[in-house]
């Protein structure tokens, strides 16, 4: 380990933040987006090609993790990182979030989950203590507590139980987790759309003085307004001096709207799972590569991403491969849509360190507005 | 063009033939393998891959791209090399054989094949003289005639019957291929299992004086030994001045064998399915991936291979991969096996050159039945 876990706020443009996020295995520039490594791959991408694009962090899923290989297999293999090949930070989230979305037969205790795999029918049990167990024989360099998340629009009693019991479980996962030297545990503001209940849990949580925050429960069903509204009610709780997560956010305006509520820190699986479908993000806004108008259109994607998938390819050959149902197509367009995302962070971060950040906003939604080149 | 197509034979060590195929796109060192791109893609691989893995050349079907993007339009796109961004030479072959293996409602007559499409159900009529039309679309700079190719076992009277209408349909494909520097068109010996009508399709194609030989109809059913009997009759009929090409074919072993009786050139799926589905061909015979004895070992699949694929990820992390049916996973194996093909076959040519071949196949074949190193 070369250095401690912290975080430097270099400048701030509105609720805008450029800052660095500091771990043992490397700095993490802000505001970032973490591609998604659900089960140790970031599907259909080289992990060179991840690199490359300019993610400094990927993401792993806890619950996929545990499930295959297993968390105390991943340990005597080395950790994730060794595993998959990949040598800097790595964010676990708890596993909560998919118990609640992917296994069967889940039940919810004030001691913790107890659930069936989705992969072979084995029941499990997961305590804020075993998924902060599980989180560190993974390896992971920034782990998140154990949080119940209701799908939105719920009932208050509802979304109040759910962020009482998600605040008890960061008590415990706080102690679990103890003191880690270049690593952090981020607590979990829930609370639904209810501004009470997320003030009361981002308090709260400020009170524990954790290293980093994560704001959970959104994008889960609301519309995007209610989410800016939840960012305008925790980020000015949260304290300057620690990095925020927005978790499983989003679209690119989903991401350029919130850093400019003052989040730091991304990841979604949007990227991916639309590229293998054919939907392609780029400084045009979004195109379909499905679409019979790029059968012969010899143009590259979207010249104004410095990658490889973007700019040496034709339309016609991307439109050929999705239509065809051809690995290299779902390969291609998920990598263009990490490279997109990540030119897009690093404009992000660019603008908020000339202190333009609102202006370039408003010319990047300009231009994604304006949409595609013309058809040739 | 740089130059007209030809053959050099560099020597000749029993039966087996080290050469140099020339084409106006570039040379092709022989023995070679050709990894398939089925519609346009070898499945899973970058083209650089391809390359760097030490192919030559690569074969793409003209059955499934006159269909999906089609013939005209590749041709207004620039043609095939253009759309998938390789530059050195590609064999097509007819696209009968898969008319015959793929479409609904296929029927053969003197004049050609008529069928439906299996992408949208499009009723098609391929001739000889179609058939080198569209693979002069393509852009293919080695071409083959249509033929027709029968499962075997197959009785005598439809043997012969389509052996015959494949020399006819070979003098009209030559007609309409004419003379095309730096290309070639091949003719496709059949004849089933019988030595006869092998024996009379080599010799009449032999009269033709074509550019190129394949030898068709094999590896679709019958044992190893009697596609080997069958190389035997026809290989010496065949001009030693002029590449043969043995379609489709087929497993390391296959490959091995088969240019001990004189081929010159391979091509086939194997690799690439193989792969996917969790099978690598190696230095040490079959591993399948799946199998649970990988599970926890942090060693290479194939230290003897130089690819990334084969030496720098853990047959543990394969494991996960394809048990969890990941991309990554995919693109990995069929690297390596593509990887693991041309290392073969540089092995063999090398072993040709020196004169020692009968002595590396020796080894070759007992390395593959020693089997993979002890689980640990």
């Amino acid at each position: 380990m070369t250095q401690d876990f912290g975080f430097t706020l270099h400048n701030s443009d509105g609720m805008a933040r450029r800052g660095t996020v500091h771990t043992g295995r490397g700095d993490i520039q802000t505001p970032a987006f973490m591609p998604v490594g659900t089960v140790g791959t970031v599907k259909g991408l080289y992990l060179d090609q991840v690199k490359d694009a300019g993610a400094d962090i990927i993401l792993g899923n806890t619950y996929h993790l545990m499930l295959r290989p297993g968390a105390e297999r991943m340990d005597r293999l080395g950790g994730l990182h060794k595993f998959i090949g990949w040598d800097g930070p790595i964010l676990t989230d708890s596993g909560g979030f998919q118990v609640m979305s992917l296994s069967a037969l889940r039940k919810i205790s004030e001691e913790g989950v107890t659930f069936k795999s989705h992969v072979d029918g084995k029941l499990f049990e997961m305590s804020p203590e075993r998924s902060i167990e599980i989180q560190g024989l993974l390896g992971s360099d920034i782990q998140m507590q154990l949080d119940e998340c209701v799908a939105l629009p719920a009932d208050h009693d509802t979304m109040k139980s759910a962020m009482e019991l998600s605040l008890r479980w960061a008590e415990r996962c706080k102690t679990a987790f103890g003191n880690q030297p270049g690593k952090a545990m981020f607590g979990i503001v829930q609370g639904g759309d209810n501004v009470g209940l997320r003030e009361q849990s981002a308090q709260a949580l400020v009170d524990m003085d954790l290293k980093g925050y994560s704001i959970g429960g959104l994008a889960v069903g609301e519309p995007q307004e209610v989410m800016l509204a939840m960012l305008d009610v925790v980020c000015p709780i949260l304290p300057t001096t620690k990095p925020r997560y927005l978790m499983g956010v989003g679209t690119p305006q989903d991401l350029l709207r919130s850093v400019a509520h003052g989040v730091d820190m991304f990841d979604c699986v949007m990227p991916t799972r639309s590229g293998r479908h054919g939907l392609a993000f780029t400084t045009r806004g979004r195109v379909n590569l499905k679409n019979a108008r790029h059968a012969e259109d010899t143009r590259p994607l979207d010249e104004g991403v410095n990658c490889t998938a973007s700019n040496s390819y034709s339309r016609a050959y991307l439109h050929h491969l999705i239509r065809s149902n051809e690995m290299l197509g779902m390969m291609l367009l998920s990598w263009h849509n990490i490279a997109y995302y990540q030119h897009l962070m690093a404009g992000i971060r660019d603008a908020i360190s000339n202190n333009n950040f609102a202006q370039f906003a408003e010319e990047t939604e300009a231009r994604w507005a304006a949409g595609d080149i013309d058809a040739l």
